[in-house]
């Protein structure tokens, strides 16, 4: 869909100007970069340019705006979908130079930063202040906040303390054309007019590019509790969760599920873990509360467990009693490898309705079973958000690929599944949208990008069909 | 603005179409109806318009953006902006009959229904389901669910359970043109391109009128732990948030702060309070949690509030041990009546930063003494949520009314703050909105009406300046 700009070199002497010879990098600089965590081969962009301001980031998209020219903004470039993988004819807008912490208000709890900082980073200074940055994925690392904004990234706590979106209490962003939006909001009730910052949460850079961030701190848990259960029947998996979460107040802080077959998988060798329980189980559940008094919790937790068991919903349980205890159940649920030796991995990130979902997965692994058969199949999700991982591993073949997209995609529709419960649409995902948005939502979402990036610069090609 | 429709009778004929005769009101059958909950006066609306269905609210909005004809949504008319207050040339268009609650899913903790649907209704078959929604203010037997999408109500359970954004999984809205959008998303998470609903949270009418929701449910909490204490300055109550916080886990439900001159007279004669503690105190916090082992529970809140004394943030305190004596303690919060008895009440629901928050009473109340020594002040707020309620009152004047505005909303200019915490803009708050949002962010609000209402019939004239 992009075409050759009609005269690169003035517009790169011009963004030179703007940011600085040293940041507008190309052949070699470019080149010499991966193109994704996710993908393979060097980075194949245009120019990688590299403001060191939200000043520098209006001039850049204004005079690429100008230009015609299309733009991918760079975070930690750790997405799953494809979204920051640029090509030839695109410039990418890197944000690796806005990586300061500019304040951090231990009373109003929140932390003021740009867009490139490392996820891990503001982890790390929330902790520092006796505070917790709750959002939590394992390519913190790298991540930026900006890009986790832009995709409202999900992870282990969202069944406590929401998506992304729910942590960020204002933001500044640029428009394609180079208007700077400053919402930079500091309170959890503001109720003047629209909440623009809205529009640039979860939009993954297509309407505009996040540059600054209030983020929303929390208190630091004083402690963790956790257990890995067993659970007979999916209908006893769901009136655990109820069951936990009410008995645990507002503490309850993961709901892990993993089905059999996943279970086996990492505590059989040459997976690292052993099977804290059985391998007889339908169902396991990693369950974790956090808190403010370690000891009562810890008590209120275990007959929580206890009256589980007594009614007859788990069957059994490990309940944890040290941290070392509860670091190697989460490193079972994180172990993954294990999937991926058995082949290429094709891997879902889908959330349905809780009523739904027993029989959306015994129709998936059916359709698999019969439609692909050379293919291994593991299922675990984040049950406390309706959100569910599936992943096939086999002989790597692109019809495959697509076929056993069909097979886990296909049946969301009829049970208002979506096709991205956390990982966002990008490229990857962009075929199978239309079966969880109506053309009515897709139109509108147009709108929207036509009224704050009418010539299309931002993002070309990714998130809505054309 | 609104001028007369060039052909009302021909309008209002069509209309009779749609939702059939008797639901087409004009003369003393809209005359004889109120105009507001805070407003005087007899509705001087042109016509109430009341469909049926989602299809209806449809029809009624395709034929008045042919006419070009203004319309007003109306819910349960107990807004606080004048939002609604309809003028006689703008239709009404009412969802009273929209009153349907369409499914309760216990295992997804899920309620969806129509927007005409009373918020008590709505918590009443929750807790008949077991479950909690969670969103609660003093207008509950008549507000409209949808009018409390569309402003984005508030309340009391915000530092808990968030504003009623937080509680919205999906809705279906219909845009002036008449198209239904039909986002209605069950799933805690949901990245599938753009998060469409935002735009109607919150627009108050102006970009769509919601006509059906997916609400979030809770858990219902299986007691409650409450206490009022005094703390000697505004640090210490800070500091007293952080410590509840944090000491009660994820159990913290409310924390109202009360300064002096509220507590007095909320607790004395002819207020029907008594002091449960002495009059002497700067600032009074009543404290609650909720959760989920309602003896441990309790043991915690006063191990927490009793720490508190020992570090002497706080130096006395009245811990609550009946329900009884909860409610009483609420009663004293809710008291306002008392402020009323004593002249016209100009009342203000601002937000600000914690940290500004005390210097920046002390400027307002300064700056209320010297210009308008006639009207007392009273100062209270749900303080975790930055949310602070001012109320002036003495002789009807209305340039005493604009005085006090300038004093009250131009100090939060400098700190970040907001003019409406919770109550939205309307026709209220509207000359005093620029003071808080930016040139920037009023131009992108506006090209978002334009997109979605380029004629702009959606609520005109609120909201947005022109």
């Amino acid at each position: 869909m992009n075409t050759a700009p009609a005269d690169p070199a003035s517009l790169l002497a011009r963004l030179a100007d703007i940011v600085g010879p040293a940041h507008v990098l190309t052949g070699d600089d470019v080149r010499s970069r991966a193109v994704g965590w996710a993908d393979h081969g060097p980075c194949q962009a245009l120019a990688i340019v590299r403001p060191a301001s939200t000043g520098e980031v209006s001039q850049v998209l204004a005079a690429c705006h100008d230009a015609g020219q299309p733009v991918v903004p760079f975070g930690g470039l750790t997405g799953l979908v494809r979204g920051a993988v640029a090509g030839a004819y695109e410039i990418a807008l890197s944000l690796e130079r806005m990586q300061r912490i500019e304040a951090v208000d231990p009373v109003g709890r929140t932390m003021t930063v740009e867009a490139g900082v490392p996820l891990q980073r503001i982890q790390e200074v929330a902790e520092q202040n006796g505070l917790l940055y709750p959002v939590d994925f394992g390519a913190r690392g790298s991540a930026h906040i900006g890009g986790s904004v832009a995709t409202n990234a999900g992870g282990n706590g969202v069944i406590r303390y929401g998506m992304t979106r729910d942590s960020v209490l204002g933001l500044e962003a640029v428009l394609a054309d180079g208007t700077i939006i400053p919402a930079l909001n500091q309170m959890l009730k503001n109720n003047a007019a629209y909440d623009v910052k809205q529009l640039f949460i979860g939009t993954e850079g297509t309407l505009g590019v996040v540059t600054r961030l209030v983020l929303r701190l929390r208190e630091l848990p004083r402690g963790n509790q956790a257990a890995l259960v067993a659970c007979p029947t999916f209908g006893d998996v769901t009136r655990l969760l109820k069951h936990m979460d009410s008995a645990l107040g507002g503490a309850l802080s993961a709901f892990e599920l993993m089905w059999n077959g996943f279970y086996r998988l990492v505590t059989t060798p040459p997976a690292r873990g052993t099977p804290p329980l059985s391998q007889e189980h339908e169902y396991y559940v990693l369950v974790e509360s956090s808190g403010g008094d370690p000891a009562r919790d810890q008590a209120q937790f275990e007959d929580a467990v206890g009256a589980a068991l007594e009614a007859g919903i788990v069957v059994d349980a490990v309940i944890c009693t040290s941290e070392a205890q509860r670091e190697s159940l989460w490193a079972l649920r994180d172990d993954v490898e294990g999937i991926f030796r058995s082949g290429m991995p094709v891997a879902f990130d889908v959330s349905l309705p809780l009523a739904a979902m027993e029989g959306y997965v015994a129709e998936v692994v059916g359709r698999l079973e019969r439609e692909w058969p050379a293919y291994r199949r593991f299922v675990f999700g984040h049950l406390g958000d309706g959100n569910l991982h599936i992943i096939a591993t086999g002989p790597p073949d692109a019809a495959a690929r697509h076929g056993i997209e069909r097979c886990v995609y296909e049946p969301l529709a009829a049970r208002g599944g979506s096709v991205s419960a956390e990982h966002g649409i990008g490229r990857e995902k962009l075929p199978w949208l239309p079966l969880c948005r109506s053309p009515a939502e897709l139109a509108l979402m147009r709108k929207l990008k036509q009224a704050l990036d009418p010539k299309g610069i931002l993002n070309p090609g990714r998130v809505l069909p054309d």
